[in-house]
C-alpha cells in the first residue's frame, strides 16, 4: 500500500475516518485499474467508494473543469431547487428549444439528456448488434465498449493515423457491415482533433445502413467547427454534447443528442423519466451566458500552452492537445507513474492499453498545474 | 379552446408570450389525453412544451408535494452545486450506504437512480419478454407499459378487488410464464393499499422464473409495512423508491431499486453515466432529518381527512385513499370535469380507461384544496 498512497495522506485519511481496510481497498483498486477491461470515468465511482481524496489532493484525473459552473448556473440551481418538489419538465423543454437555436437545429433533431454518458450508451445499444460493430479509434474513449459488450457487439479499434487524428478510411474499411462509427473529436485521451473533411469523407462513404457518432463533449475548447450542421443536413449522424466539460457541470447533468428525428426516435425506449431540473437550467443559464465559451477556452488554453512550454524545456515527450487534457509519454509502465503521482496527491488519469507508456493528465488550475509539474519532476527524475 | 382553458387564462397566457396557436395545441392535448395510450407522468412533458401554467394555478395533477424539498437538502444542494464541476461520484456512494442502512440492507442490494421511473422501466426491459408478461392491476400506474410495448410484451391487468387491493390470487393464475408482477403500494391512482399478506402469499406462490416488482413510490405516507426485509430475506423481489413524493424532490432526482445482487445486475447494461450530485446529496440530506416521514405524513393526512369529510358531506363519492392521491366518481365522463376544472385553473390528474367517470386528484396544500372544493362544486353542479 505504501506504493501507492503516501502514509502522510493515509494518515490524512485515517483521521478523516477511513478504515485501514478500506485504504487497502483503494490501493488496490488503483494498481489494478489499468489491467480492468473497462477502467473508464464511470468505473472511478468503484474508486469513491473508499471516501473522499484528501481535501489537498490535486484532482487531475477525469476532465473535469475547475472552474465548477457559471454563476448564473449557480443562481438558476438556486431558484429550481426551491420548487424541487415540482417535475418542472417546462425547463427541459425550454432547455431543448434554446439549445436547438444556439445549434441552428429544430427542435426535434435535440433530445435532451442528463449528460452525454446516457445517449452514447443507447446509440450503441440501437445501432450496433452481433453482427454490426462498433468502430472506434485506439486510443479513444472506452465507454461505448461496455454497451457493446452488454449487446454482444464487437469492437474494432482502428489505430490513430500519426497526426493523431482518426483514420477515417481505415474505418471504412474495417467490417463491411458496420453499426457505429464512434469519432470523438477533440478524441479522448488525446486531445487531437479529427479534420472536418475527414469527418465529412466517412459520412459520404461509410457503408450503408450504418451511423456516424460524433461525440463532441471536448468541441467548445477548440475553434474547430462543430458538426450540427451535419444533422441540419438530414445526415446520418448522431452528435453528442454534454454540459460536463467547458461549461463546468459534471456533477450537475445535462447534455443532448442532436440527430434526425427517426435516429433520436430509436433511443427512446431504453429508459424513461424526468431529467434533473438543476441540470436542466444551469444549462439553459449558461448558454445564456455571452462569451462564456471563448472566456473558458482562452483560460483553459493558457494554462495548456504554459504547460507545454514547461514539458518541451524539460524535454518530456506529449501529445500535442487542443482540449482540456493531454497524453504524456513517461518512457516506462504509465501506471508506475501514476501510483507515484497519486502518493503525492497528484491524481492524474488512466492508461491506455495500446499506448501503456502513456499517462492522461487533465489540465487543472494554474495553481493545480504547478503541483502536478513538481510531483512529476519527482516522480520522473 | 374554448371548453379547454378559460378566455382569461388565454389572455393571461397569451400576455406572458405564449402564442394562440401553441394555446390551441395545448386545448388539444388536454383534449386528446384520455385517449392516448400512454398518458402518464411523463407524457405530461409534452403539454409542458407549450409553456408554463398560469402562475396562479392549482397543480395538483401529477401527485407532487407542494412542500418541496426541505431545507437541509437546499442546503446541500447548494454545496453541491457549487462543486458542480466535478463528478462527486462519493455523494452517490454515501448516499447508497445511507439508504442501505436506515433499509437494513446491505449496500450491494441498493442500487442508485435519477428516481424510481429509471429502475421501472429496466426491470420491464430485463424481466419480460414477448413470452413472458407484464401482469398489473387495473387501474395501475401505467409507466411500465411504454417499456413493455419496447421489447413486445404483453401487458396483462388484472381489475383491482373490490376493497382495492390488488387481486394476487388473480395475477398469479393469469399466465402459465409471467415475467414481472407489478404491485404499486399504496397504488397509484386509488391510493389503496395490498395487505402485507397478500404480498407475501405473492412472492410465496408466483410461478418460478418471474420476479414480484414492488413499487413503494408512496409507502412512505402510509403506516403499512415497507418491503425491504423481503428484499434482506433474498425473495425474488425489486422494491422501487423514490425521492419525488413525500421528499418532495420530483424535480431533483433521486430514487433507488433494492434487490439481490444478482437481480439488480440485470438493470446496469442499459445505461450509463454519473447521477445528479444536487438530487444524491439532497436525498442524504433528508434522510438524515429526524422525523421528517413522520410530520410530512401527518401533514398530509390533515388535508386528505379535511378533503373527504368535506366530499362526503357533499355526497361526492370517492375512494378512501392513505396516499397523496384520490380517486372522485363524477358520474360523468371523467375528461369533460377535467377540461372543466383546468378551465378554473385547477390542474386536476388524469382518467383511467377502466374508470372513465374517475378522475385522479393530487393532494396540494389546504390553500389549493379550498380552491379544488370551489372549483369542483362548480363544475359539479
Amino acid at each position: 500500500m505504501d506504493k501507492l498512497i503516501s502514509r502522510s495522506a493515509q494518515l490524512d485519511m485515517l483521521r478523516r475516518g477511513f478504515s485501514r481496510r478500506s485504504l487497502a481497498r483503494a490501493a488496490a483498486l488503483l494498481g489494478a485499474g489499468a489491467a480492468l477491461p473497462f477502467y473508464n470515468e464511470p468505473a472511478l465511482a468503484q474508486l469513491s467508494n473508499i471516501g473522499r481524496l484528501p481535501p489537498d489532493a490535486v484532482k487531475i484525473n477525469a476532465n473535469e473543469n475547475p472552474l465548477g459552473p457559471c454563476p448564473e448556473a449557480l443562481e438558476a440551481i438556486a431558484r429550481a431547487a426551491r420548487n424541487g418538489g415540482r417535475y418542472q419538465y417546462e425547463e427541459t423543454s425550454d432547455f431543448v428549444n434554446l439549445l436547438a437555436s444556439v445549434e441552428g437545429l429544430k427542435p426535434d433533431h435535440v433530445m435532451p439528456f442528463a449528460g452525454s454518458s446516457d445517449p452514447l450508451h443507447r446509440v450503441i445499444l440501437a445501432f450496433t448488434s452481433k453482427t454490426q460493430p462498433l468502430v472506434m479509434a485506439d486510443p479513444g474513449y472506452e465507454a461505448g465498449q461496455r454497451a457493446a459488450a452488454f449487446v454482444g457487439s464487437q469492437v474494432i479499434r482502428v489505430p490513430l493515423r500519426k497526426d493523431y487524428a482518426h483514420d477515417v478510411r481505415a474505418m471504412a474499411a474495417a467490417h463491411p457491415t458496420p453499426g457505429v462509427f464512434y469519432i470523438c473529436n477533440p478524441n479522448n485521451p488525446t486531445g487531437t482533433v479529427t479534420p472536418r473533411e475527414d469527418i465529412e469523407w466517412l459520412v459520404k462513404n461509410k457503408p450503408a445502413g450504418s451511423i456516424v457518432l460524433l461525440d463532441e463533449a471536448y468541441i467548445h475548447f477548440t475553434e474547430e467547427p462543430a458538426g450540427s450542421d451535419l444533422v441540419a443536413a438530414g445526415k446520418d449522424v448522431i452528435i453528442l454534447r454534454t454540459f460536463s466539460k467547458l461549461y463546468g457541470m459534471a456533477g450537475l447533468r445535462a447534455g443532448a443528442a442532436f440527430g434526425r428525428p427517426d435516429l433520436l426516435e430509436k433511443l427512446r425506449g431504453f429508459s424513461a423519466g424526468a431529467l434533473p431540473v438543476t441540470g436542466m437550467v444551469a444549462a439553459s443559464a449558461s448558454l445564456r451566458v455571452k462569451n462564456l465559451v471563448p472566456e473558458r477556452r482562452k483560460y483553459l488554453r493558457e494554462i495548456r500552452e504554459d504547460i507545454f512550454e514547461w514539458l518541451e524545456k524539460n524535454r518530456f515527450s506529449y501529445v500535442p492537445s487542443v482540449s482540456n487534457k493531454f497524453m504524456v509519454d513517461v518512457k516506462r509502465p504509465g501506471q508506475e507513474v501514476v501510483r507515484e503521482m497519486a502518493a503525492r496527491k497528484v491524481y492524474i488519469g488512466r492508461v491506455w492499453p495500446a499506448w501503456p507508456t502513456h499517462v492522461r493528465v487533465s489540465i487543472g488550475t494554474r495553481e493545480e498545474m504547478e503541483k502536478f509539474k513538481a510531483a512529476f519532476l519527482e516522480v520522473m527524475s
